[in-house]
């Protein structure tokens, strides 16, 4: 009986960019044939990126993916590939339009030069960032074919997290080889979640499953890639690469075996996070057009962290920091920053703040929270003129507390196209420092954040001896009331029963429903949680509920 | 045989301000009643107000929510109404949660101190603004009871704007009389689709209809009232004010007869969409305890209207405006400005931006964009800096056309947290003004925007004898390939096929795409138009398509 060898290719469209995604796909396929591979699969939306959201309601936008779909297949029997079928996501117009939606999320497979198959996607997601049931029409059959003597079923993501649908069908159509095609969003405990559900697909649909993911940055969502191949049995076949495009080969039997060389397990959490973070800025400011970033160096841990996370993204000479010293800058901080510069190689320049606080001062009448908040301003201004002057994306670096409590000037710090930390809480951002300054220890490189950047009291400078912890709770307190009160849903009453001292939390729950118009101003950043700020969670600003 | 008085009830909500919402409902109920009342409905999500969003997901809210309908059914009995059936909407959970969805999009029938009925909405938005299906679990069963032996059935809002579901048997039910209730935002055409489809359900299903809207703005959206009675032959009988609470009351019977004073007849477009825009902003003042507004008075057309909506909506005493002159700002606008105040009678102040803007300057080398950008920053920090130590809300004045194409500085003349005509394009920004200055003068008022604001080319006034045709096509070609491209969601071909020059569709269409980052972080507005710019067109930042 001939044996399937097949390949995972796990790629890096580009939104929109269909030429582009089509031109890459090929290049995979003939690499991955001359693999030996005769059965390839990408992951959802290869063609056009993912997510789509509403461009999946554009004609125009369907109709080019549809025949750059079509095409696609008449360029690889041009190849001479006609007859190795290739699996692989994109939209198509469904002939059964609903609501807004005039397109399914499908996969085709291409074979001797055009569609010979198509399946559907069934279960649309439509809760935490996605909105598929805004943009798609669900399908309801199960695509099961054969090929070289087996039975390969395909379903695309959501179909294997939801129960029921044509998943369900999987082993009463006896299917050797179940094809999942995903565009799954990293988020820090996933990779285990995943890991089970396609097991339990396995052994309850008595098949081999061969998941795709994506990998790259789109907006706010990092999707890791982490493709992976599980035999009937539950065993890890292959593994493909997290965080990086990648092919994986199974040769497909009883038994499947991995052909091509792969580590079976994971890096730790702090790796992981920190990778995600890194690739969602290399993506967001790569697929914008842009060469280099600019963003506020103060010397604090916020500022460090970005810095090294851009550093490591885009390499440290394509990254402007700018200390913006003013009266209540300490000296210390200034040197802070400096040497965090001195240490990644990146560029750094000093303006000084203070002349332009007093022009201010001298024409307006400022109350005490106007005058720092003008501060703050200032400094924006800068780095805006630094962006509008030199082309530099402008990073703005809060983290996920500060933003959860409206601890933050809006269009001062909180300026820019991209908030690489913005989903990363305050206690995680130390976490990092450290396990990033190790992680260059244990490589035998400089640690690259300051100690004392990561050891001193945080605080804004913005008036004479001022730290964080004058407004706020202590961030291990506020991160464990956030993390009920946003990520979990919990009420008031719920947190306090849990031992948060009553007046705390109502504190920090208002604060953080009067800071929603704030966050809906703010920039994207990469999610790495089940719940971040923006899409995922959508709430009014005009809001009276407390509780 | 009994005769009904059926009470329309058209309140304002305030979202998650229960008690408050609950104790409006009794204070229209007993004024109701004593107008001789004996059956009441109000609109959908009276309760708790609309759109709740995620707090649809919180267990505390709903469990809030459901206690709020018991304790009003209690208190409705206690004051001696408990013979008067009541027809209120608020989420309620359901017992077969699914995705994130909890809870109900619920009618409940309130009678004898209890619920005695309950109504699930069946059809879920999900498109447009609405989040639906990710907010609610969906029902699946007419409600139909009988009072006064008289059949009635209620249901909800997008349930007669879908075709099936419930509302298919309710002329198998053979009801008498249709309650709908429904929380359903201003759109400039809306008023006449919504009777074409009342008049359609009445015939179809041989019932009286009585459509009870919500009104009120809420962060983007404007519910206008204009409720509506249709009789089964199709007659109009009665209709609620727009843009106002108000009670309807209508004898019920075989031929049903009006029994308070109401026009038919609604005012023309401009009217509707002026008062949109000026109960959008004047509830999202109010609603979110600000007293008072603060905007730059440039002379110009779009901040000019913006002052006069606001001036209406909470009074030219609450309105501060503050003229922001540069090197480069005209004589005739500083004086447009001032007379514009003295119209209005609002506050006004001068705050010269040249000292400011020289304090940059000397510290940074800047291109020409940045130091045009550096002016609209300086307003910015000023504004915001009066917001900060007066608590005004600052109100941004950027229009829809520009919006569109990104004419606008962010952190500059975008920074606000209400953007009072941000779904106002160019063409219709002038309109307003117009028919404002002859609404005033039909009614012996001072026309408040000067003649030269209206008729002198547009600027933006950051450079020597700038105008905004130097970068965009004149505002009536601008709007029309905007309205293709955004509302209609044409593609670059079709536009031109219709007649537009293809290099300025292509470099049209480029402006809106590059935006998009930017409106991302612009504040929210009323919607006034079938698309908006906001939650009702998502699209990503990273976005390569062309088309």
């Amino acid at each position: 009986m001939p044996k399937i060898r097949l390949a995972m290719v796990q790629t890096n469209p580009v939104v929109g960019d269909i030429d582009a995604n089509v031109a890459a796909a090929i290049e995979r396929i003939t690499q991955a044939v001359a693999l030996g591979a005769n059965l390839i699969q990408f992951g959802e939306m290869a063609v056009t990126g993912y997510p789509i959201e509403d461009l999946a309601t554009r004609p125009t936008f369907i109709a080019t993916a549809e025949a750059a779909v079509g095409k696609l297949a008449q360029e690889l029997k041009a190849k001479g590939f006609g007859d190795v079928p290739v699996v692989i996501g994109h939209p198509a117009f469904a002939t059964n339009p609903s609501g807004w939606a005039i397109a399914h999320n499908s996969a085709s497979v291409l074979l001797d030069g055009a569609i010979a198959h198509r399946y559907d996607k069934h279960h649309l997601p439509n809760y935490s960032v996605f909105d598929e049931y805004r943009n798609f029409v669900p399908g309801n059959e199960l695509l099961t074919f054969t090929y070289l003597e087996k039975r390969i079923s395909v379903v695309i993501c959501e179909d294997i997290w939801q129960s029921g649908g044509p998943v369900a069908q999987i082993s009463t159509n006896q299917s050797d080889l179940t094809l999942v095609l995903n565009g799954s969003p990293f988020e820090s405990d996933k990779d285990d979640r995943r890991l089970a559900l396609i097991r339990e697909l396995a052994a309850s649909q008595q098949t081999h499953v061969s998941y795709v993911n994506l990998v790259g940055g789109q907006d706010d969502l990092v999707f890791d890639g982490d493709s992976l191949f599980v035999a009937k049995d539950g065993r890890v076949i292959g593994r493909a690469e997290q965080f990086a495009e990648d092919i994986v080969l199974v040769d497909v039997d009883d038994k499947p075996t991995l052909a091509s060389e792969h580590q079976i397990n994971r890096s730790d959490d702090n790796w992981q996070v920190w990778n995600a973070l890194v690739l969602g800025l290399r993506d967001y400011v790569r697929k914008n057009g842009f060469k280099s970033v600019v963003l506020g160096l103060s010397g604090g841990i916020d500022s460090a962290v970005v810095a090294t996370i851009a550093s490591d993204a885009i390499g440290a000479e394509n990254v402007f920091g700018v200390s913006m010293p003013s009266r209540y800058s300490s000296d210390h901080s200034r040197g802070d920053a400096e040497v965090l510069a001195a240490n990644l190689g990146c560029h750094y320049t000093t303006v000084a703040i203070e002349g332009m606080v007093s022009s201010f001062e001298s024409a307006l009448d400022l109350s005490d929270l106007a005058s720092e908040n003008l501060q703050a301003r200032m400094r924006g201004v800068i780095l805006m003129a630094e962006s509008n002057t030199n082309g530099h994306l402008t990073l703005t670096t809060g983290n996920k507390s500060e933003l959860a409590v409206g601890y933050s000037t809006i269009y001062g710090d909180s300026v820019g196209g991209f908030a690489p930390i913005k989903d990363v809480e305050k206690s995680l951002v130390w976490q990092l420092a450290r396990w990033r300054n190790d992680w260059a220890i244990s490589r035998g490189e400089l640690a690259p954040i300051p100690e004392n950047s990561i050891s001193k009291p945080p605080s804004a400078e913005l008036r004479p001896d001022q730290t964080d912890q004058d407004s706020l709770p202590e961030y291990d307190v506020l991160d464990a009331i956030l993390d009920r009160y946003v990520e979990k849903r919990q009420g008031a009453a719920e947190i306090i029963a849990a031992g948060f001292d009553h007046s705390v939390v109502d504190r920090v729950l208002s604060l953080v429903d009067r800071a929603e118009w704030k966050r809906r101003q703010g920039a994207v950043g990469p999610k790495i949680t089940g719940m971040a700020f923006g899409r995922d969670r959508r709430l009014p600003i005009t809001n009276k509920y407390k509780g």
